[in-house]
């Protein structure tokens, strides 16, 4: 048992799109990923995902609006919803997932990542 | 669907000790709570419990050894495990467990809260 800092973890990579996986609980996993830029429009079947922003900011843009999000700001995107994460700048973002989740969803394509760097 | 920033629901009650329910996904409570002093030995027959420290400094205590978490830090305590959260100052924490986790474990006493208030 050993605490995880932050800003630690984030200081070790610098791909954007490559969760890294911190921590297991519960069958649910957290993620820290870097993003910038565009990903692709996605949802998830039985999962809920959580996004706090920890640097930078995130635009969520959903198929009837967007969801800015700044360091401290969490969302909640509940399975069946389909969302895509922008980040204009670089974005830090702490995840909070079950550890079925696949990060492309529903899609599979050069972005997806079937087995993610367990990091700690 | 909403984001939840952080700062500002932890400036909507004071009481130390008192979780509030900010999020809820995949049978998991996101809570935010305030802690001062020293809290009671426990543990959690069937739930892992992690704290992640927004403000001040948060001394976990376990029964072989202390672990200081700083803000931007967390630490996973796994079901089982017995340990005491103290607050020499005032600590305000984010917390991610399961739905069923009752916050003195498997403790009853006056800080026993049934009931979280949901704020979100």
């Amino acid at each position: 048992m050993q605490k995880v800092n932050i800003a630690d973890q984030l200081e070790r990579f610098s791909e954007a799109w490559s969760p890294r996986i911190v921590g297991e609980l519960n069958g649910q996993h957290v993620k820290l990923v870097k993003l910038k830029g565009e990903f692709v429009w996605h949802h998830h079947e039985e999962e809920d995902e959580l996004f706090l922003v920890v640097q930078g900011r995130l635009r969520m843009r959903l198929r009837d609006r967007d969801i800015d999000l700044d360091p401290g700001e969490f969302l909640i995107v509940p399975r069946g919803v389909e969302h895509l994460p922008v980040a204009d700048e670089e974005v830090h973002v702490l995840l909070f997932e079950p550890v079925s989740t696949l990060n492309t969803g529903n899609v599979r394509n050069e972005r997806t990542i079937d087995s993610p760097v367990k990091a700690v």
